[in-house]
């Protein structure tokens, strides 16, 4: 039941053809989601050019191209995330203009171009092998309508090498890094600015890395306290996580 | 909002002094509970007869004792779980009818005596340290107006011992097994009868029985399909569980 | 030995062909078994119309189609899960009539559609991921003779999808709820009913969801009572479970 | 050494009296801090406000009260975390001003009152253990200039009661939301708001709880794409990063 | 019901008091454990000399002083493990034969002398600390009627001192090695005998021990063919096992 | 150096031709093997028909056939574990009397046919999916030299189904017991037996099992004190400990 | 900017084209690294002979080969570990002179052959499937410039095999230790010589192994003092530090 | 046996009152101990100046007191770590020279002040928490004749306050680093020295650092190359481990 549903049945009480008893019954059976129309425009601004997004792993290229032409009718920006060539070529069939981020394993169509975001987003990256996770966040940070700079291979152990770029962090304002191993990066980085930091543990490493679980640890039990941490290989929740601050 | 207050405004729909668009501007801003009263009249007979619940560990016993006196204010049974004596003398003092159920660890306080359980709840322990568990499961049963029967002791390392008393299992609609160490119990029970099993793991044991967890995983694995699984030392959920199952 | 033996032995007794200490030596010889006959009787009624059940994963083609015809010829419903078409083609070359429940992974047959069960179960799941294990309960609660609902991809993010169709959950007897991730489906749904809930937490996810752990632990720490947990990813157990409570 | 130093030493090289070589030499023996000073200027307005902060646990009232008086000399505002009443005694006694903030275990002193935030942060509790953690995370973002608005006792088993709520949700530029056991709350108001939502394990539960770990599991794995996630119990890092954020 | 009331119920069939259906009818109601007297005799010889047990830890001085009484009328050795001096006093007070083993923390009460081992048993331990668990083992080695040797303070950073002893390993029938740490005693131990080797992990170590879980582990994954492991800490298991191994 | 070289220099030392402080220096550059062959002898009566062992998993068909050869120019039997059908393929060709016991995953060569072990070993096995590790269990005890018999698909869910088979288990000297899931039946089968039992959890189940980890916890708690542990899926270790007990 | 730029500026300033303000304002931009050559300088001696290293798993062939070639450019040695043959011969298409060491399944490159270490580096493993791993540490150690020694399979189960070796324990500076399973050959080794150990658990093993960790605890509770220890498989890491150590 | 009884028997030989074949029977019951004394040579340089040590924690005041009295007696320097108060006033009652270390926790006597180590060790700590474990190891490599030097209070988010000190760091032969929560800073000192680093993960923290894990992993994984680490709070191994290598 939506407004004019409600309307109707409003005209119907005031015309007398239903009791306010009997419209109370009825209205006892509506579902929330029928009256909750209200709740959508609190955030209708927030809300406004954020891309339709698909997870794509575990699903069959027929699969990701047929969600991904069905959100791109929507008119907004599409995000496939997690997808491989094979997805991609899969899409590109049926939507000429989609591109391929193959560093962040992402397939996007841009219908807007608007820039949401009222500062930078930096990500940081601390070895190589964390490159396609800091990629999933930059894809993610550019689709929603910001202006992303990046920095990558600046691991604590060579800590002047990102001493030597800080320029990129301070302008930025907000930062995602992205790290495996032992996750020191966002702590580092966190003790280097005065903004909010969202962490991502990779699951780069090998033997106690665990799959991310130390990293992750790790940047749970940061020692700077303006970073936040998602999910091990979640560069795409950084990135929407920045891109929602980014907005404010 | 409740009833009156929104047929109040559908009277005025139809008085005309609201408009209907007016209204639905109105009803925008109503909160769900406010409309969501039919709800629980779907429950209303199933939840009849349910005990008001407070878990004691944590708070003092004036704290026990105050929440107790105003939740037994409505009427109903009243359960204080993970009490300990100085909990009940508190709760004593303003409530004269209170009694202590010492093994259970339970201040209970009983209103309704009415019986709501179609058949019988059996409680079952594997050792007699698993008993303080098992009582607590036992009282939360009764108070919820069952008849409970109860076995304690019987360890799967003495199977004759349990096979000696199936009389027990067969009788029972629903049975609640304990078990600390392996928590292998729920297995060898689940097998005898053909109703539901509520497993709860205690944590009784030392060394690899990690507080519980073995058991845990151990019920949580059982080879006997009939078997469901609550919180380590959750004697109230399997209780609860049971009850809930037993009305139907 | 069965009844038969036993009278058999009894008569020889009274015949005085055989004295009472001989009898008392020969029946110390008999198994627990053997006399344990009068114990299946106490469960006659529940087991009646309970599926066979094949697990199928990591048995050939052939073995399951072998079991699955041996089983077939008791005159019940059969049930093999994590079946993939190849143990299909298997089943149904020496059993025509067998059926594919592909969403499920499910092979089944039917040979007798009694109704058991007295009210509805409902099958929620969380999101599009969960629904092969939600569909594995679905399938077992409907070869075990139930009347089922399902409700499918309405996660905790979005609650007023879920709300929005909160008439299947009241309408039903038992419910089955499925998730992965953070789990936490269960808990929400158990507030919007007063009957018993069983949990089944999924594989899905990724990094820290460390295959279903995390919904796991979160299921069993439900701040709901009536929630009650089975193994990762047991849809079968579930719909075992659910179909037992729903016989009572 | 600072800018002064460095000028001092070049116009000791204009002057002839200090020949490059030599200056080159004793620019080697700098350290970094000595030539970073421009680096500070960059956060100078983003530091402005933020108090000085002391965790308690672990040290002596005498301590605890000896680093405040130090800190509150700076002239901010000063804040001390896991304080119990005999640590606010000893500092009780040396700055009279400062107030005691029970619930959150808090030490305050207040000597800055601007409004740093630019909107409303809300701080929503799954249930009353879960007060303390949520306090902490209040008085952080209040010592750092914000008006905080809270929901408490909210959990995800009675959704109706937090969605009567809503409105605190949707006014809030920032949300922190804070919930042991099954932690399932952050993605539940994840999907109600969009805006950045920090989550806060506690180790609020028993059992499978593990101190915590389930809750932080549960919220890492968060359907909500909105949800980061801080440390156990670390109520003062969620009320320090909502404090950044708030202040874009 | 035992053989006894068996030949009165075969009696009365030969008597023609009972007809073999009614016969029939009573015998299915005899409870398992009834009619499996047999099946205790295969063990007599076994089970004769075998020590009642009371597990003290949790139990007040009253209860261990009352069971302990009870167990002693039977005539055999008693031993209550995990007892402190209080337990102990209670014990003396009720029976003034028991003696307290302090090193092992265990009561004991001797009526029953005979040599039930047919060897030695050796118990060795890797540290000082490890002595309580060690000592365990012996007294349960003991009280079961053993000829006990024991080697203490042997650990392998130290392996000289071990190979130094060489006779009391070689002369053993069965082996007890308890360790903490890294649990590695076991694995050179086994390598220097043919016999059966009992690893007991203890909870001794810190950080990375995690109360014993370190020296589980490692015994589990033993290189050497001839070890196998009880629970940490379970001195009590190991000399049981050790002690029906004797036996043989 | 051995027992001839050793007496060489004692000669030499007799005849003058070497001086003790020489024969001293000599034999201080002895490596401890050479001089510890007295050691062997202790255990020579106990050694005496134990298999030469390969692990074949992770070696090439061919790797496994040369040290197989090798070995079996020792003359005593020999046992390959882990072994694929390639392997065998491969020892096949150099040694035609070697045999494939395919459910054990185990090449054997059997060149001594003594009976080394006094009385039967029973292997009893939970489920279906456990018999491979069984099998190992299996094929080791024989070809020690050991009367083996088996009792397989005996669950802990279907107690009466091992009790029917009693005979086997109090036949038995020495008891190997495998099981998946939660690892339950080695403390029911401990309880009905009196002798030692040795547990071997096996990583059959899935999700909460954790790849035999339950099993594992389970079996170090065992209620039954005669159970000690082996490795998860070390059918091979329990065969081998079970064989040295079994020759006491 | 390095040494020569940063003279060119103090001759601009005591050539009086720059002013020491301007200068001052310069300097501030200077990255750290750019001014951080005096840094390097301090370790310039320990720094030379170090090779480049490339981690190849993960890596195509092609980027091997091409980082391989860059890297040989600066022409010190060059190390690829975690090579497989198809990385080798894209490396040695473009260098003729690089070598690949199966065992230890690196590419390596010498171009300097000076000795570094002081003394001699002993590598040992515990059982042949640690091979690997020790042999990545050799290469390392070798590459570095080091004379290498090397014992395997000396388990510790075998522990008279690794005595009759001592010289090579006690003849080197420093040790590296390699052992999966339990772990324990650092401890025994540890406790025979009085140099440092650095300890490698390697994810040989299985079932309760855990892909190392079972090694990683032990040698992390090593009860002999002179152990320290690197991640699981770290070959690499364990024969730099000792090359490391071995240049003091 | 030492050198003396050896070449008494090998007189006996040579005089003819032994027989070759006695002494061979006789040397076979010689201890390895006992011909061992040579190996113990080779260390007799790196052993000395050593310290007797006594883990005092569970030890009480007295026992630790006598122990103490006893090592003293050989002469060399004695540390007690984990000592508290009570423990040193027993020491101190027994030997007027000992000395209570109280941030360190230790009791030294020093009866020798070589100086041992080659270089400097320098000292790392995190924070102010971690000081107690920094302050054991540098207790212990003081005690063990080295010149200590340390730097406490430089976190990584507070990276310019650990560069400002970089002498310190590039001054030290070895360096140890202690650090609780994310354990990051071992990777940043070990980025800019070029010496063995050893890491101590500290149990400082909260939460999702469950005492020194996380930190222990964060270390093991460090992505620099020259660190090696000890068990948590490990500060003694650290300085231990030190002394080692800053003596060869």
């Amino acid at each position: 039941m939506d407004a004019k549903a409600l309307r109707k049945l409003l005209e119907e009480v005031r015309g007398g053809t239903l009791t306010p008893d009997d419209a109370v019954s009825r209205l006892r059976h509506f579902s929330f989601e029928d009256l909750g129309f209200a709740k959508i425009d609190h955030h209708r601004k927030l809300r406004t050019g954020m891309p339709e997004v698909i997870f794509s792993r575990g699903k069959t290229p027929q699969q990701v191209a047929g969600i991904f032409r069905k959100l791109a009718a929507k008119g907004g920006n599409v995000l496939a995330t997690r997808a491989d060539e094979e997805h991609f070529r899969a899409v590109k069939r049926v939507l000429r203009k989609a591109e391929y981020r193959e560093l962040g394993q992402a397939i996007i169509l841009r219908q807007d171009d608007t820039v949401y975001g009222k500062g930078k987003i930096a990500v940081i990256s601390a070895g190589t092998s964390d490159i396609p996770v800091a990629e999933e966040a930059v894809v993610t940070a550019e689709i929603m309508g910001n202006d992303v700079s990046h920095l990558y291979d600046v691991g604590v152990a060579g800590i002047h090498r990102l001493l030597a770029h800080q320029t990129i962090l301070t302008e930025a304002r907000v930062l995602i890094v992205c790290a495996g191993m032992e996750g020191a990066l966002p702590s580092v980085v966190g003790g280097l600015v005065g903004v909010p930091v969202i962490a991502v543990p990779t699951s780069v490493g090998y033997g106690a890395a665990f799959q991310g679980l130390a990293a992750l640890l790790g940047m749970l039990n940061s020692c700077a306290s303006n970073v936040s941490v998602v999910n091990i290989d979640n560069g795409f929740g950084a990135g929407y996580v920045a891109s929602l601050i980014n907005r404010l």
